[in-house]
């Protein structure tokens, strides 16, 4: 029996993010009905980084994503985070698929922050703000794009060439070029960038605001002022990740912030457990740290899209 | 840059059971003296078995096992234990071989037994016996035959036709089919059974006598007589794991045992922090759940012989 191998570039032919979006939120429902298994993330150190292991299993799919982030690699020509998923079989065991996880990495974040927007911004909103104009705010944009249309993006980075190359590689839509005040005046804030202190202060944020905080992944970073947080209804991807490393992470370490004021999970709020927006006036932050069933979720997609469509490399690797 | 493919026959050709001793006995070592790195295993349940997430560091490098078991596979023409290894750059988190890691885990299992067999048994054993004749027999033997030269082997299977299968597969040694009081009163036993309960009785067992306990993977299972283990000096690889799914899991689940009356880990032995054999008429017993270090030792060791070789396939997985 072969082993599929998706590379990098299969993967990013394979996906859209319109599906990319439909198998997280139904991942979300799946793990609010207590579908979903997904054992916490092992963290491996090493002198110049660190690894993950996030293993998780849904109805019918099951696998693991290793994962790594190494902060000097681009130095080195390569990026911080690279990732690979392997794809088995619950039913057997059977590695059914091996395939790249940086892309669907990228766009389940995207995904899961749209999806975040959807039950907690406000009804149509008009503009999206990016702050930090990488990668991330490529398939932020589209996650939103999909779901709010139209938008406009107010995008802002410290390059000003990143805003150039992020407006270029997304032709169909308005990206505009602004200041990082600007971007977090917008209806939908996404906060992308690898700080270390707040890059977005309570002052900017209008009443109404959806904030997707990403950025934060590792102890020690944040982006929003803490009393951004204070004031906001805040709902996690999960709990334990985000009081560890997410944006809320800082804030506890310093005691300005408790685990106890994190009104609920998205998974709760998809459900139905929790209430999504009920005031048009608050303030909502998103604390996106990236859960295992997202990626799994897009695994089984990709591997049955690829299934279908054939022609792709495999392996009869244990065989 | 590829990411190197060993299928499992590649990595059956090239792998030799003295090197894998080597590279694990070293790998000990380094634990030993706190240069490995071993976040504790990730276990994610399903409805038919359950799979592990081992991930770990050496010096120079790093990466992850991912082993499903399946009690009822074989039924449907598979084992019920696979395993695939992502073997990572530790410097940048690339992963540089995507390998089979089921010959990789029979083979290291049977190197770290005969280690133990090394520093625990008595000098120049004569007789090895192995009780329940599958392919950990081979391994096992295939290992302490490396080490112990010449020795003969006294097998013992509820299956005949596994002993017969055995013998035919290790055509340069004695290989006796025998019943398993015979197999136990050798002066090396290696108990591989999926047993849940005791197969090997406290009588059978002479004064002197070393025992790899190797069978008992998982919450349940046992293969010794508790007071076996009462009397012995029990050396374990991983005292968590082994609590939870070793040998000791029932005894210790039952009252009958205490983790307190375990002597020390095989590394504290073969470093020196604890002594090994002091006594000639003493039982010992090396509890086997198997520890991610030595399977990151051989996939190390396969990567580099496969670069050197050259020829192996390899994809652009994540580039």
């Amino acid at each position: 029996m072969p082993t599929l191998l998706l590379d990098r570039k299969s993967v990013k032919t394979l996906m859209t993010m319109a599906d990319v979006i439909s198998v997280v939120e139904e991942a979300f429902r799946m793990c609010g009905e207590g579908k979903g298994k997904m054992p916490a993330k092992v963290y491996l150190s090493v002198e110049r980084g660190d690894f993950r292991a996030m293993p998780a299993a849904l109805p019918g799919c099951a696998g693991m994503k290793w994962v790594n982030v190494h902060p000097g690699n681009p130095s080195l020509g390569l990026p911080s985070v690279m990732a690979v998923l392997i794809y088995s079989d619950p039913e057997t065991g059977y590695p059914l698929a091996i395939m790249d996880a940086t892309e669907i990495t990228a766009y389940r974040t995207g995904a899961a922050a749209a999806i975040a927007s959807k039950y907690l911004a406000r009804r149509s909103p008009h503009t999206m703000g990016v702050i930090g104009a990488g990668y991330q705010a490529y398939t932020q944009i589209l996650a939103h794009a999909e779901l709010f249309n139209p938008i406009s993006i107010n995008a802002f980075d410290i390059s000003k060439a990143a805003v150039g190359r992020l407006g270029r590689s997304l032709p169909q839509l308005s990206v505009k070029s602004c200041s990082v005040q600007e971007a977090a005046a917008s209806d939908i804030v996404c906060t992308l960038t690898p700080s270390r202190s707040p890059v977005v202060k309570r002052e900017w944020i209008m009443p109404g605001t959806h904030i997707n905080a990403v950025g934060a992944d590792a102890p020690g970073k944040q982006e929003l002022e803490p009393s951004i947080l204070k004031e906001a209804i805040v709902v996690v991807d999960d709990l334990t990740q985000a009081s560890h490393s997410g944006e809320i992470n800082v804030p506890i370490e310093k005691g300005l912030y408790s685990t106890s004021e994190v009104y609920g999970t998205l998974v709760e709020v998809i459900v139905g457990k929790k209430k999504g927006r009920t005031d048009s006036r608050a303030i909502t932050v998103f604390d996106s740290t990236g859960i295992a069933v997202e990626d799994i979720a897009v695994a089984k997609l990709l591997f049955e899209k690829a299934q279908q469509a054939g022609g792709y490399p495999s392996i009869d690797l244990v065989g």
